[in-house]
């Protein structure tokens, strides 16, 4: 038999197995079958922006940071990185003899759900509101984490499928039905780009409904559009629960049997959870499956797992050593992602900084670690925060001014109550600066996913889209003040921006920016690089400006059907220098830096259908005074 | 009248104001006299180890640190450098016309209180067990914070008056009785030391009672002792809130007005509180207080207010500018005390470090910014944890293998349980290296002020000196492992060591070693300085070899009664180097440095009367073959 015909070699274990091995393997807890030399394997492994859950990682921007860079080449490069971090621990973790939880290598990103509506609080997790991007991204991505070796490096998996963004509140039982035109236009279009041009080893369900069915279980879904129209050929892996979920919350069926029966007789292989183990006995039983079913289902895990190397001696990964880990190059990696994912927004030419300016760095952003990681994160050894960064170009003054959200904690000074002194920090270090950088924004405790550990003050998804009442005070007190602003803004998702527009001398946007983030940030203030990012989703005033959160439908939102007039548009980001663009033809553009800085500069190709709809993009180094004829 | 005639001043201020404006004086919110050119200002300011709750501040090593370094004249400098700070930050904040909480220049430090029990969780705000070192060392950090100008820079106050060391959960209700012996001998010791030797503005009264009387209320403490034996002329400030559990918890009193007379009349000026600007009218209505008494006590105010110079337009310290606060020079003395403070107590000869050896540094104290600031703490905008000390020494892998003592959070990967991946991360980071340097030992969360805001999880004080279980658990794993292992305890107090003096290759105590405490470690680790702290209390194996942690007489208690064996004794702590000690006779000693290392090194000048008695000391510089002959 050839070695690599991992389907053929997956047949033949498999048909080796009784029926409760078999299903002992299709739960994320897959226990070892000794006999035959499989050891316990552990799938839920996570790596959105870094090898996740698992300790020391390389931490990179989040999703959507990585979005705003537009540079696909690169984020392949960080997905490489990432699998190589992924095969180092697991080839350490292995030893333990049984792999436990996020120390595998089938990876449950990235995450190509469309963040159509800014209160998501996972839509930092995602590329942002366009398909096109998000599918440029995603299928860069899963490339660099799967490797083009002749063993597959690690497990990409496409995640939510399909239709969901929110709100995490209702993401169990809400039925997220769309138009067809909405429904491949904009939330599968992702999907089929990434498994016609990368294909990606998994798919994961969703957790809501779809047209009356779990997205878990979807035969529409799963079976109709996903296999049959899609040629996908890889694993579906349930959410987490989300079997469960199926009687116990959405009451689809009435027994745990019957979930697991749909869901794998409707295509999803793998469960994160453990009603499979459980209930496919009673479901055979009950004449509600066949075992052919499992026996295939089976097949396409143990595939996956051949594919790996898993079984192999000869695995070209195996010998990939624990060093790398968050090692120089991979710090180098990140810091040129941090540097792409930051998003000028204004500048009336207080930027690039002199750093003969004496400068006030303020903001309960300004030295949070928790801001640079985003969620689903990783733990690095090394890492800067915005004022570290800053601190690596000039010696400033700090405050941290407020709370990110609680007026009681902003005041309590460690531990005593006081009044108003944490405010007055900020003004007197202001008022003792030429100029002052504010860092503010949000962070995993404000936008994140329903039920995770962080949000306990909020509910994952967020209400409004202006700055907690507490940074207003801070930012209106700073003003009154009358020094040249930086503003600094670090949050997963669109923030009203609308008066420091008006009212700062530069506006940033910087998502949430990894272990790099303060260095990268601080590049870019004191002119090392020039800033090169671009939104990678609308910048609104208010939520009032939009339908209401749990409506699908793409009428209104977004760059392409927004009625209204955005604070920040989709695809905006200026650089230090002067770039034009003259367009030739359709597929033809002249770029002229007719600025003073060497920059990034990425070209935005648009289409009119009749609505404007991104249909390519292309990043570029040009050189002050150079000339680059680009084409399509 | 003579300008520098503070007494006369205030007499005349307070001759001109009415009895309720005088008493709207003698609480901690002093009240504004517009009529009389007096602003509001609030006494209440914090620095026992750099200007505390203040926001940015140079965060020295705790005080207990501090004391490890027996470097009374490098404190002397360290108190200086906080009042300029103090003194900056004055500067600034009465420009918003009244001064907040914590903004002023009236600081209750230092605490001189005796630390008798390992248990108290206030231990490491105090220069340790022995009345002597605690004596020079307040009387070193009085004599700096207060500076020696014309004015005074800033008021020290020396607390907490008397006989005060826990239990934290009894502290109020608590009468501390002890014998005349140790009454004096221990408890007042310090208090009579830095008053005769260092003219601290202020005293604090305790919250407990002593000899069945309120501590702040108290004519044997107050008045016969404190102003006619040992003959202080300042001002006595109550511990906040103390005159209001006068009635409300020790039911000493009946009312309010009550208290306010009979701390007044006893000799406690000052109230942290409300209590006498809201009955001390209804107490001179009863008859229970003269107004020649509350005239006495408003003009000692006042003479202290005229000397820091607040009513001057000639005071030197009104120049000190704001850039003062954690300037270069700052943080250079700061990491000086930071390195001073560290004591080896164990080393095999693994240090100083070979920075070509692999090193993982793990433990939930390695990259903890907590830890490194104690409690009453200020802000630094520049630090450095274990972790990145080291890394400005080498490449480290990195794991923090548990939390600090919460199992559930040990297993908690960003949100998410898993049942031991945190510890198997630290055995693979051990297992890729050659030598394991672990952080481990307490924070404030484990040990500190009953009833302040971190202790959620703990009291203040401790139950026990066992390191939590996970971090016991965590480091049983990493022993496993076999590969040589640096033990760095960061606590306040005594942790049972035993286990690590026999079986690790080296053993630090660094205290919660402040703001440049990591940086500090590191050269200490890799020899950049050779260490020579020495330990300013007892470490015991185990509470069970002490009286109750409520008894307060000094029998078996500290190296100077303790019957048993303690793991490590109080003045122990070795250098890189082999210096010897040879007494030519009872005052003159001969210090020969044998060894490969310049270090520093402090002589210990014990008396035996009979018990063992530290009664003098000196910290020298001695090169490597050099002989130093020192003189008491």
């Amino acid at each position: 038999m050839n070695k690599y015909d991992f389907k053929q070699m997956a047949k033949e274990l498999v048909a080796k197995m009784t029926f409760e091995e078999k299903i002992s393997q299709m739960c994320h807890e897959s226990k070892a079958i000794p006999r035959l030399g499989i050891p316990e394997y552990n799938w839920w492994g996570e790596a959105l922006h870094g090898v996740a859950r698992m300790g020391r990682a390389s931490v990179f921007p989040a999703a959507i940071g990585m979005a705003a860079s537009f540079n696909d080449e690169l984020l392949q490069t960080v997905g490489d990185v990432i699998s190589d971090e992924g095969r180092a621990n697991y080839n350490q973790y292995k030893k333990f003899v049984k792999t436990d939880v996020y120390q595998g290598i089938t990876f449950w990103s990235p995450n190509i759900n469309i963040f159509r509506d800014p209160r998501w609080g996972r839509g930092h997790e995602t590329y942002g509101e366009d398909p096109y991007l998000t599918g440029r991204m995603g299928c860069a991505y899963v490339k660099g984490l799967q490797g083009d070796g002749k063993y597959r490096k690690a497990d990409a998996t496409l995640k939510h499928y399909a239709v969901h963004s929110g709100p995490e509140s209702e993401r169990v039982e809400f039925d997220s039905a769309v138009s067809d035109k909405d429904l491949y236009e904009t939330y599968l279009w992702a999907f089929k780009y990434c498994i016609d041009n990368a294909k990606p080893s998994a798919v994961m369900g969703a957790y809501n409904m779809f047209r009356g069915e779990p997205c878990c279980a979807s035969k529409l879904l799963l079976q109709d559009i996903l296999r049959d129209e899609f040629g996908f050929d890889g694993y579906v892996v349930s959410d987490c629960g989300a079997i469960d979920y199926i009687h116990r919350s959405q009451k689809y069926t009435a027994t745990p049997a019957e979930s697991a029966a749909i869901a794998v007789n409707n295509g999803c292989q793998l469960n994160c959870g453990r009603v499979y183990s459980e209930s496919l006995v009673e479901a055979i039983e009950m004449d509600l499956i066949t075992e052919e079913t499992v026996t295939k289902a089976c097949e396409l895990l143990f595939e996956a797992r051949f594919r790996l190397g898993m079984f192999a001696d000869d695995c070209e990964y195996d010998k990939i050593p624990f060093d790398v880990v968050e090692c120089k190059k991979h710090r180098d990696i990140n810091l040129e992602m941090a540097r792409e994912s930051i998003v000028l927004l204004k500048n009336n030419g207080i930027l690039p900084l002199d750093n003969n300016k004496k400068v006030a760095v303020i903001g309960p952003n300004a030295d949070s670690v928790d801001v640079l990681l985003g969620n689903y994160n990783g733990i690095p050894s090394i890492y800067y925060t915005a004022l570290r960064g800053i601190q690596e170009y000039c010696d400033p003054l700090y405050a941290k001014g407020s709370h990110l959200y609680d007026e009681k904690r902003s005041n309590i000074q460690n531990g005593c109550y006081s009044n108003n002194t944490t405010l007055q920090e900020a003004l007197v270090a202001a008022d003792n600066a030429d100029v002052v950088i504010m860092c503010m924004g949000l962070d995993r405790s404000l936008e994140g996913e329903g039920g995770d550990a962080y949000n306990i003050d909020a509910s994952g998804d967020k209400k409004v889209l202006d700055l907690p009442e507490v940074q207003i005070k801070l930012y209106e007190g700073i003003k009154k003040m009358g020094k040249p602003i930086i503003f600094v803004n670090m949050s997963g998702s669109c923030v009203n921006l609308k008066d420091q527009k008006e009212n700062c001398d530069a506006v940033i946007q910087c998502f949430y920016p990894g272990a790099m983030g303060g260095l990268a940030l601080a590049d870019v203030l004191f002119g090392k690089v020039s800033p090169s990012g671009r939104l990678p989703l609308t910048f609104y005033e208010s939520c009032e400006d939009l339908p209401e959160f749990n409506d699908y439908s793409m009428e209104n939102r977004t760059y392409k059907f927004y009625k209204g007039t955005p604070v920040f548009e989709f695809g905006f980001g200026l650089t230090y220098s002067n770039v034009e663009e003259n367009w030739i033809d359709e597929n033809t553009v002249e770029i002229i830096n007719k600025g003073d800085f060497d920059t990034k500069y990425t070209i935005l190709k648009f289409e009119y259908i009749p609505h404007k709809n991104l249909c390519d993009f292309k990043k570029i180094f040009i050189k002050k005074g150079e000339k680059i004829k680009v084409t399509f």
